[in-house]
Parts: C-alpha cells; sequence; structure tokens
C-alpha cells in the first residue's frame, strides 16, 4: 500500500520536473534614452559588473568599424545588402538608418537566449525602443534620462556664459526627452554611473519577482491533479 | 538687459522650489500572506536592518498584550468599543475579526505618512491586503508565499511520515494559498528570512525608480511657461 502511494507520488513529481525542464522563457531589459544622455557608458559598465548575469545583445551595423571595435563583439558588421535582405526577410527585432547607415538587433539571438530562459538586455534608440515596446510588451523597459530641469537650469544659470535664448532651447529639448519617459516603466537619472547600474540591477532583481512572471512556474508546479 | 534675464529666470526657479517643497506623496507597501507564511518574522528582520527608510505602521488591535508587548511598539491595544467606533468613524485602513477579536490599520497615520512623502510599509492579512488594494490602488503589494509545491511534495514525501492523504490535503491548503498571489503585484518565498528582506528592500528601490512615480515631478519640474 505505502510502496504504491510512494509510486504515485513519484509519478507527479517526474510529471512536474519534466514541466520545469521546459525552461521559463527569460525576461527582455530594454535601456533606451535620448541621444548623448550615456546609456553606452551604463551598458559598458553594467556588463564589467560580475554580479549580472543577464545577456547583452550585441547590435547589428553597416557602419565601418572603428579602430579597435571587434566583429561579434561591439557590433556585427554586415554590408548594407546583408543588412537589407535581414530587414526583408523579418529578421530584425528593431532597426534604424541613422547618417546613411543601419543599426538594429538581430532577432536571432534575442529569441534563442529568451526560450533558453536567459534574460536579455537591449541597448537601443528610442524609435528601437518603441519597436521592441510593440513587439514584447512584456519586457523591461528602463529609460535614462538627463538630470531633472531644475538641476539643469540651475547649472546653466549658475555657470552663467549662456543667455536666456540658449537656455532656454537647451532647457526645451531637455523637456522634450524627458517627456520620452512616458513611454517606460522606469526612469534612471545618469548622474552617477555606479548608480545607474545598481538601479538597473535592482530593477532586474525586482522583475524577477513579479507575480505575473513567477506564477506560471507555480501554477506548473501545482499538476492538474489537485 | 542681463539681469532682467537672471531675475526672470530665478523668479521661475523659485516656482519651481515651491512646487518642489510640495512632498511628493509616500508610497504604500504592503506585506502579506497565508497565515503561518512568517510575515511578522520577515517583518521584524526588515526593521532591523539599516538600510529601512520607509516606516512601519503599527497596527490595532482588541487582543490583550502578551508578556513584553508594549502598546504603541506592537501594538496599539485598545478597547473593543474603541475599535468599533474608529471602524463606524472610517478611521481603519483594513481590518478583521479573528477568534473575537479585531485586528486593523488605523487610517491616520498612514495618511499622515503619505502625505510627508515617506512610505509606509503595512503587514496585514490577506483580507486586509484586499481592502487596501481597493483603497490604495498604487500600493505595492507583496506576497509571502510558502516553497513551490515541488519543493513542499519533495519534503513530505521525503520525511517519510505522512501518508498519502495527509500529503495530498497539505499540498492542497498551500495549493490554494499559492494562488492568492494573483491579488499581489510581487511573489516572495520565505525560505531564508535575509533573503526576504532583501528582496522586499530590492522591491521598493526598483518602484521608486517607476515612471509613473517619478514623473509627477519631472513634469513639475517642467514648470507651465516651456
Amino acid at each position: 500500500m505505502i510502496i504504491t502511494s510512494k509510486k504515485a507520488i513519484m509519478f507527479v513529481l517526474s510529471k512536474i520536473e519534466g514541466a520545469v525542464l521546459m525552461a521559463k522563457r527569460g525576461m527582455l531589459i530594454v535601456l533606451s534614452g535620448p541621444s548623448g544622455v550615456g546609456k553606452g557608458t551604463v551598458r559598458k559598465a553594467l556588463f564589467e559588473d560580475p554580479e549580472v548575469d543577464f545577456n547583452y545583445s550585441i547590435s547589428m551595423t553597416t557602419r565601418n568599424p572603428r579602430e579597435g571595435e571587434k566583429n561579434g563583439v561591439d557590433y556585427y558588421f554586415v554590408s548594407k545588402e546583408q543588412f537589407e535582405e535581414n530587414i526583408k526577410n523579418g529578421e530584425m527585432l528593431e532597426y534604424a538608418k541613422y547618417v546613411d547607415n543601419y543599426y538594429g538587433t538581430p532577432l536571432n539571438y534575442v529569441n534563442e537566449q529568451l526560450n533558453a530562459g536567459h534574460d536579455v538586455f537591449l541597448e537601443v534608440e528610442v524609435n528601437g525602443a518603441l519597436q521592441v515596446r510593440a513587439n514584447c510588451p512584456d519586457g523591461v523597459f528602463i529609460f535614462l534620462t538627463p538630470p531633472d530641469i531644475k538641476e539643469l537650469r540651475s547649472r546653466l544659470v549658475g555657470r552663467g556664459t549662456d543667455d536666456l535664448e540658449v537656455i532656454n532651447k537647451r532647457i526645451q529639448k531637455a523637456s522634450k526627452e524627458i517627456r520620452m519617459m512616458q513611454n517606460y516603466d522606469y526612469a534612471i537619472v545618469n548622474d552617477k554611473i555606479k548608480n545607474a547600474v545598481e538601479q538597473i540591477k535592482d530593477i532586474v532583481k525586482s522583475e524577477r519577482l513579479k507575480v505575473n512572471r513567477v506564477m506560471p512556474d507555480y501554477l506548473d508546479s501545482l499538476g492538474d491533479e489537485i
């Protein structure tokens, strides 16, 4: 009798373990922000942190490598024809053209990693982030913002080198940029790189605890027979 | 001319600072979970952590103080009449009756703290959490969950002291409890108290970066004149 019960339980256990072996889909983490805000610097510092346990999706571009840049490390450097072929075949998660060159995120790597249960990190321009959001609404969208207007204004007034018109133009540009944050989940200020890195790590740790991310695993573990 | 511009800027600056002086409303953090999961233990450990910078809202009860419990520290101990008067006057954020005694959260302290811009932490039973959620949908709701079913089942089978019926009853109870997490934002497992404390701290840090929480401040700082 007892052996039968144990067998029954072990059968259920093996089914549960089977379910768990089907890895949970990873989480997509997107860092974006206005151009010049320092996204690349924050991303580099982030991936130098030994605690970071998610993967960076390397962008693809048609621009020429700069000195020291390596294919498959800094970017995937491809021809314009290759890039346009990828676009045509639906192989780009997002892309944009700047000054006659394409920049974008190959879909393949991102999907492979997510399907294998790994979290993937992208650093993209604001238009790219909107494209990713449309395709992957359950991603985590982080906006790297310039310091707030009050601080910017004090700084500009304080240094006393610009007249009111110049100050107002700078303020207007920053104001427009800050309003972009409404398309994101989180906003972090790029004042100190170290802080920005810690905040991204906090966000990722916290997002992994979201009920809508962990609940399917718990429900799986409940099984149908209960 | 330059003086006039500077004056204009200073006027704007003073308006902005006035706006900032109106403190941003604090965040409500609610820890709940099935009875016996260890909410009180986690909460105590949390408030022993020197890094914790939010305030604990002390509950009110009509039960008698146990040895060593102090009024205004462990609970506000009040009479049944007083508690019912509070309910009648709408002075309780949430409350429930267990075994002939009332337990609940006085609304006053929570509101004072939130209005002063301080974040407030509540530890409440699952019914209380639902009441708070109805009144304060932008709170952060954290569910402290028992270990998952797979682990619980292995543990019960492993120790070999319970028969299948007892194991199934335990599993059913835990299964029902785990399903409660769908009413919450985050789920943390109470396996090690230290981990649970760190996870609550991560969630709070991360929630403070949410665009819907920080955006009003940024928009305030933009002012109307830009």
